[in-house]
């Protein structure tokens, strides 16, 4: 099941951690998987919180299979740093 | 001079970077100096544009001298991605 | 249990990954608290492979307590990554 | 000019920052395009000493274009630190 929520034509999620160390590294993962991917987030991280925002901008913000692909892949990264 | 601007009991700033990459790495350096420091900051990315909020939680949402510190560590290390 | 086994006046352990993305994501949340606790890794890592050896330098290449706890808390992020 | 010279089949360079945090910096971009590229180092890091060493393993432990692609990428990333 996706992290993300169909949201005013973007994917979101909220993702918590134990501290802001292991949500950092989270991002790391992320942060090279969209660089490889050719496909980048919003994002916004406070602490042990980060919430992520998927839209195709070149697709005049839409969401595509672009969004969706990344949405799958941090859903499933996210799933170690769950209890 | 600080790349940081005082704004409703926060600092704030803007980053541009050649590309995604660089922001990350960036990142990355102000997310070590911010755990060192205990102190971290509301941030925001996207692509190469990293926007950055500090102010003290514990001290009623106010600017402190952690405030100023941190602002003053991450102006310094974006000089070198600058030119 | 550690991952670690003393050799040579130096505690040393090698981790494998998925693959490189979740190799550096380890590597990055070691970085921060290396740095957090002062005490800095010797590692390696080619693609999946992470191979870490810790020993205090100012201690005249001894084994102290802070290569202990380093290797504890080592030990302990890399849990997520198992299984 | 390549920061890298020709060592035994592989090109090697070393390279020095400031403190750990530069260093581990400068290693999250390496990684990201590494990652990018699909070919990956064998680096070391000590403090703020990070040895990068390339080849290719596929093509029996060669020096091929991959290899310097990387490379060339590899000195271009580490002018931000110098001086």
């Amino acid at each position: 099941m996706s992290a993300f929520t169909e949201e005013r034509n973007k994917l979101t999620a909220k993702f918590k951690f134990e501290n802001f160390v292991s949500a950092f590294s989270f991002m790391t993962e992320v942060a090279i998987w969209a660089e490889k991917m050719n496909h980048h987030p919003t994002w916004h991280n406070t602490y042990n919180e980060v919430i992520i925002e998927l839209t195709t901008h070149d697709e005049g913000n839409k969401i595509t299979d672009k969004d969706q692909v990344l949405a799958d892949k941090i859903t499933e990264l996210y799933k170690k740093y769950q209890g």
